[in-house]
């Protein structure tokens, strides 16, 4: 199986990897407009060769976009153009819904398997790429009655060649829960560091008190510009509804603080507890 | 040297079995009010004995505190009229300006030296301490020209055995610190575990979406309401000012958001990312 990977990033880095060392793919083809990111990959080994776009799609029996989505809603449209109704091909985008809306009524629509591998990490860039990304996490296909069968049979080898579970979701489905759980962890995470960087300038040194917690709750800020400004423009209306349920919480809590409810804050508190449910 | 820990949770634990390892304590005893905590030290080893409060206090060399903030506020005064010039008294309270106003005039206020290591995680009781909690963590100090000389000196050797390294701040400031970059994390994890439990409510399957970015950032919502009311209680007011703050970044997102200014939302995240000086 030839598999060509466009954007040889964290996430098309580390697919790159695993399907090779599970012998899923014989050769492995990079697309990617940076020089730096092609040097880096061929230098450590994730891709065999380096390829122009048309080129790239050309070879394929499998193409994998892992670029950002404002790229992919410009790319996806040309690169269907291209492909056989013997090639599939695979985009990782974190949004759905107006990535498949651009590409809906094209006639090689059944080509294409929109999933999004709920792993990754705030680093980003070939350097990134770990083989293990991964094992055991979820892979949401969205929207797969639009999937020719072959083509979503070959989704799903890679799937389990990445050690992936299935999950199957509507697109819009997908954008809603994407920020709930996903989208707004990064705002959150955007807003305390702007919080405390800001406070630094007159205090100093207020970071000597950072530990464990911190850096947790914060690490999500070191994330990309170019990768989640496009994400929150897609999914917009989403976005800003969970924004707006997040403000009346921290209002609220605040609120409970300031009348020094402290029963109701306890309240507050052990509800927040039962995600101990869901993470471990 | 004969080492009494009142209170055998997380901090406290960790405290006992690691200068019982590091040949520090000779004996450790504890108090706990719990009968479960109580028998779960002496299971794990974590102490030696159990005894009631002024029997602890009274046998041993060192004193530590390691309760909730509440609490040490209630017992610490206590504590004090029952040590001797020879024994030491060490808080490990995550506030310090109403701790230490409680015991301002106290005639044994020499033998009290105020700390706060700032290591943790989300977990408590005797089951979750584990012995490199504090491993090259920073112990903060305040206040110590308060303290007797041979009592810092005592309290210098404890941090030495823990292998944490000294730093010195003023209560205000501590609170304030405290507050922006320990405070802050928890309410916001909270926050966030708010926001995406209430969703669950009617979407159900949102927490197939969760990955290892959102399990981080909302980790601290595990945290207990009887450790953490107390701190918002004796921290409210840098606690609202910082929240106050907090929420101004996020309205201020989410307006940059609804007005669809993707180049200010863009300068935004970079501005954020600049954590990356702090977190590694």
């Amino acid at each position: 199986m030839k598999v060509t990977i466009i954007g040889l990033g964290l996430i098309g880095g580390s697919i790159a990897i695993k399907l090779k060392e599970a012998n899923f793919a014989t050769t492995i083809t990079g697309v990617d407009k940076s020089k730096a990111n092609q040097e880096k990959a061929l230098k450590l080994n994730i891709v065999d060769t380096i390829a122009e776009l048309e080129k790239g799609i050309k070879d394929a029996n499998l193409i994998v976009l892992a670029i950002p989505v404002d790229a992919i809603k410009l790319l996806l449209p040309g690169v269907l153009d291209l492909v056989t109704d013997k090639q599939v091909v695979m985009e990782m985008g974190s949004t759905k819904q107006e990535i498949l809306a651009s590409v809906d009524q094209h006639p090689k629509r059944g080509r294409l398997v929109a999933c999004h591998p709920m792993a990754g990490t705030e680093y980003s860039g070939p350097e990134a790429a770990i083989p293990n990304l991964y094992d055991g996490k979820n892979m949401v296909f969205c929207d797969v009655t639009k999937t020719d069968e072959d083509a979503f049979e070959l989704a799903e080898n890679v799937c389990e060649a990445l050690e992936m579970k299935p999950i199957f979701m509507h697109a819009k489905e997908h954008d809603l829960h994407a920020a709930y759980v996903s989208h707004i962890s990064h705002i959150t995470s955007f807003g305390l560091a702007l919080t405390v960087l800001e406070k630094e300038k007159s205090q100093g040194r207020i970071f000597e008190l950072a530990s464990g917690g911190f850096a947790s709750t914060v690490r999500l800020a070191k994330s990309s510009p170019e990768m989640w400004v496009p994400i929150f423009e897609q999914n917009r209306e989403h976005v800003l509804e969970v924004l707006r349920e997040q403000l009346k919480q921290l209002q609220h809590f605040h609120d409970l603080l300031e009348k020094e409810d402290y029963p109701a804050v306890h309240k507050l508190i052990k509800q927040a507890n039962k995600i101990k449910r869901i993470i471990k």
